[in-house]
């Protein structure tokens, strides 16, 4: 249980070096990959090339050229890299100090000569069924992204292959259109994460229903934490995506204004999907706490249908039990017989009452 | 119940193909329709023409005219018949992947040379009275409308009856006062709903103040989980519509915004009535949880009434079962009589005191 | 009870002609009056008539003249009445279609040569306390009003007489100025309801400190029922008289901006004190259910006290009703009185201890 | 109490003259004045007169003056002193309608020639501790002030003081800082009463842990109406002075602006506390119902470890209180010392398990 | 626990002179420092500057030479020190009144030759673990800082440091990036102090999962109103922050711009934690009460297995205690074995009921 909420709440740790001058970089977050890993992609519609990198010197002569070149860097602990990447681009060493400061909220700086994005990207720890968040940064210029990310992760992947392939547009199109693909496959990584809470709340429902335990209760406040979560990482990416669409720069060519405006629909329905669900959960708590009430009404019942019945029963009980001398009832020969007629008839009154409450 | 369960939470099921290139067309959702089916409509104010198709390049000829064609296909599986369609009509691949997908969020987009708009419709599974969504993407041309639907449906029949007989106003003008019949039809469709909910309501109502159980509580959260589907269905639906009021494109004449006004004050209204629903059905929750602790109440009080009534005469009973040697009371000739009225006077004392207490 | 469920829920009730063409006549609601009445009133700051009019043709001399004319129309159940009428006066039929429909939502629309306002009147049914809406619509042309109301009131009499007589400012201004007179007549009513509405709240919030029962849950739902029903009437009404006070429109004289501004203050009144009852009322809700809690709380601070104080007691007893045969306290002499002074000490402790908590 | 929830209403009631033309004078609300006291007071940075005068006649010569002059009438259920100062000043019947109706919402108009400001003081009755609402209209003039109270007080008392001794600017200034100074006490007095409040409410949170009753709760609900009843009186106050501030009108100079951008950033401070204040409130109603529920659990607690501990024993004894023949336990010599010694291990073990289940 | 309640609700004591004309400087709040001390800071690229400063006058000569100067004064009771700088300086009383009243909103004012900005400034006592709010006032002028604050601190101390060592932008840079530098300080700090929240909140998860006292409950509400402290101050930070970056003036270099919004997004940070903190601490309160809600429960189970148990049982020993005289049973050889073997019996039953409620 400790380890569980451990976890959750270090999501929201929050972690700021104080009294450092502007513009330092420093690395704050969790250290997530083992060693910084570069590669290179570089195509246009005929060429392509794809190298993982050392030094990152040898990077800058791809960028250089016309073609359009995707620089991800995966790990952001070794700042100098960073540091390298930033004086060879011309990044401003505020803007630097974002990327390499995994707390950003998510958001979009137009600086003229390149657009800055940072968002959150969400995977699930499979093993222990935990959402995680890592924070991906894009730098955006007038023919290469940058992309910094924490660790070394799959989403990409398929962006590769198409690149590699030739498949759809990315091939003929610029590198406004390279961010848009990194973007949408952030962005569609949500829904995954989305079908998981949904399969996890609809299973959560049947238990509801069926046998609701204190479990049950941590298992709502869980999906709740995890729904807080979620919301604090989409909201403001809408925000950087209508930023981006409404975003009057020349690094972004028209025909991209479709396929952004794409995934602002995408973005939406996340969040209204994560709404949904929060209106779900708080709905699952409220029939979880009247559950509690309705048992507690049941037993209260029970004890009372019990007691009801023999209290009086035992008190007459008690009456004959009496020690007193001159008891005529005692004597007679029918007393006992006619004492249990008299409980039993108790017994019947009983019955009768409680059926019209309606208890039995 | 599990049953129950699993429909209500489908509505809400995020289905992605995640790692595609935008502009794949794939088919989203469940299999509704058997097969495809075409249904041509083709008028001007003399001529009309309809027919049923089963080759999509039919229905071309018709579309190319200067009369109004109204295309409408039900049955969104064969993804190749919609890109066909899609092709021929100059249609965007982001707009055909939209219209296969069907969990789209109601949108309006206007691409200069057509207007797309896509939006839920609502009906009522009969037998289960359950409430389904059935996504419907309008395209809206110069001189054509061509209407996705994902299964076959009865609610556009009336408007091919006023069609066919030129009844109303629908002859004598233009395609974009045939995509406005729809969507006036699909609103009002809303209300028959709306009228059904409001039914559950006032009997779930009339249930709450007479009789109350479990399964009560278990209908109002269902009222809250319809609530919250027609809501995410209802809510974008009014962007929508507003949207396509506002639009300045030449597709859609200023004569016809009065009517676009009526849908959207209806929409409005559809909007309102759900709000009042909510208010309402949230009210009933807190009645149902009083309703239980008043119960609650009325149980402790029976126990209590018993118990305090029963247990001071048992004690005397017990003081007078005692086997002590000299007991003086014991050996009095009127020590019966005595102990039995000092208890009747005890149970005349708890009675005046319950009543005072207006427990009685 | 079941009665006034019914009752309450009507207000809310949809209701729909699916499937006709729009610009349909079809009279949807009660039918409220018997007959339809048409009242034509023609004056300026001279002359004045009053005539009631059987042939609805009757009234359309009046209107042509320079005069200006208000033409009341109570019952909506005739629509070719209604029909005519709008023939006559140019109405759009999308116009007359929300007149005789009687669950429009408030709103205004200005179509050039006339305006259109809808609203809701609201009165107060003396036999059952019911608060009961009522259609308004009113059509104000150049030198004309038509009102149409669901039955006969008396709420414009004042107005009548104050036309007959010349007093105030209404004979001297135009047809504006008595179409914000019918208007501030309709809010000022609404005054009349809320007044009644403080009264029942004032009553309940002193039943609900003496003595709350389940009857007063009902009336606190009731009253709640009620507050949703007047906000639904009252919050697009704000919309439609700022909406009619920013108009540019030339059938509106600047001279009746101050007049119009005036009721838009008394419609914010309205709402704002609908909005404090609302918060009243949810108040009420919460100390209910404390009462109820403390209510229980109460009941089982007595079972505990009379539980704790004699089955210690009972125990003692039972002990020495018990039949061993060496049981050397029975021989005592002094064993009975012994005992009684045990039990004695105990009830003293436990009221010590009783004491300590706060319970007596 | 009674009294107590009657004077809480009627802070709320609505009275509203209904059916008379707009603009007839009708005083409504309480009387709370003797009689209508008018006090003059004129001056310039030299000059200064103060007068009480009985006709109303005899203050308009120095209204004509250019002296600055500030009117203050005191008392407004003489409608027709109210109506003769409007009809001399050219005030509107509108707004001498709204000077006399003391249910007035705070707003601000402006009328050219002079600007109209009604508000809300709010000052305490010491004796019963109820917060009591006035309304306070100012008409600001070219060159003077009218101020409209409905009975006398010595809010503004310091600023007589001020003017008489020429301290501080405002005999430097003209007519609009007055009214500025009007403003500022009325505020200023805000937080008088918002001091008040905050006394009880801390007095309140003491009781609240220490020992709550059902008189605290009684207690939080009255300062909950009290936070409604503030708040009506202080979200409009906003409106009126920004509005003041953004007002492009020549009777307010541009150096009055940073004073009443001050008085503005004084209501939003009033406004902020208030708005803590009631989540602290809604936080208390919180800890009450909680520390409710807390006791009843001690209760219960109490409760069931009596009855569990003596049930069982009480069984016990009951057992060799029976009078069977045959019993060897009861022919035992050690029978009794050995019963009571397996009644003392059966509290023992009762005893553990409580202390497990930490109920002790 | 009175004494910290008297703590929290200090934070929001109102204070106010009332009756005093605008611009009188009067000290409000505590006193925090012993006696005012002022530090002057004078630095360009090149030179600098440092010293304490006994006499006010000492200080202007800095002010005037065309480097930085930083004026940073600590203790705000000495009126006479602060309306000196003020009358040197050109600041208007009513800012220095708002300097010295220390109960002032987190504001921005542009008054043209100089920016004034009021903020809280965040600190933990460490002792008491209490947070407490500090006003901090800043002049920002052409060439000069004017900093105030209540008491000594340490939070500028890494920026005189910074200044010092020439490292960072600083040296190079004007007093608008020096102004920047203070603010950064201040909303660095929010992070200390909702690092310190967030650990306390993570512990309180353990506790309230493990075992929940009333003590629990009590620091739930201890962090709910520290969220209530922290929101005040900081909510209106955001405004000024935002305020100052979209201020059109010279005081403020375009270059600075970027570290404006650099600011901006750290409060928006800080915002959005204090906005998650809240919901986790709201979540946090339904666990506690479910969690009491459970035990409540289990408790009250206890007591009726025990009773349903028992009760039965000692009505039967009751009956075998009554003394008739003719009891067939009691002289069966048998009687008592059979009699103990019913009792058993009975037990199983029960026992096999509990299992089938899932009681046990």
């Amino acid at each position: 249980m400790v380890r569980r909420i451990k976890k959750t709440s270090r999501k929201f740790r929050i972690q700021k070096k104080v009294g450092l001058p502007p513009g330092t970089l420093v690395h704050v977050g969790e250290r997530k990959a083992e060693e910084t890993r570069i590669i290179v992609i570089d195509y246009d519609q005929r060429e392509f090339q794809e190298r993982e990198i050392e030094n990152i010197e040898d990077c800058f002569p791809f960028k250089d050229k016309p073609t359009v070149t995707w620089i991800n860097i995966d790990g952001l602990h070794e700042v100098d890299i960073i540091g390298k990447v930033g004086a060879r681009s011309g990044i401003h060493p505020l803007i630097l100090e974002d990327i390499v400061h995994t707390a950003q909220r998510p958001k979009i700086e137009d600086l003229g000569d390149y657009i800055f994005i940072v968002l959150k990207m969400i995977s699930l720890d499979e093993n222990q069924g935990e959402i995680m968040g890592e924070q991906v940064s894009l730098v955006l210029g007038p023919n290469y992204v940058i992309s910094f990310q924490e660790r070394e992760g799959d989403i990409f992947d398929p962006i590769r292959e198409r690149i590699r392939n030739a498949k759809g547009r990315v091939r003929k199109a610029g590198a406004d259109y390279l961010a848009y693909t990194l973007l949408d496959a952030i962005v569609d990584n949500y829904f995954v994460i989305l079908e998981n809470v949904g399969e996890r709340i609809e299973s959560l429902e049947e238990t509801l229903v069926t046998h609701p335990t204190p479990e049950t209760l941590n298992m709502i406040h869980k999906l709740k934490g995890d729904m807080i979560f979620l919301r604090k990482s989409v909201w403001p990416l809408r925000e950087v995506i209508s930023g981006l669409e409404r975003l009057e720069s020349q690094l972004i060519k028209k025909s991209t204004g479709i396929y952004l405006r794409d995934v602002y629909d995408h973005t939406i329905q996340v969040i209204e999907t994560i709404e949904t669900f929060r209106d779900m959960v708080s709905g699952m708590l409220d029939i979880y706490l009247s559950s509690v009430s309705n048992r507690m009404n049941e037993v209260m019942k029970v004890l009372t249908i019990i007691a009801t019945i023999f209290i009086p029963l035992t008190f007459i009980a008690g009456i004959y039990g009496m020690n007193f001398k001159y008891m005529p009832e005692l004597e007679w020969h029918l007393g006992y017989p006619v004492a249990l007629a008299v409980m039993l008839s108790i017994v019947a009154l009983m019955f009768v009452y409680f059926r019209r409450k309606k208890w039995l």
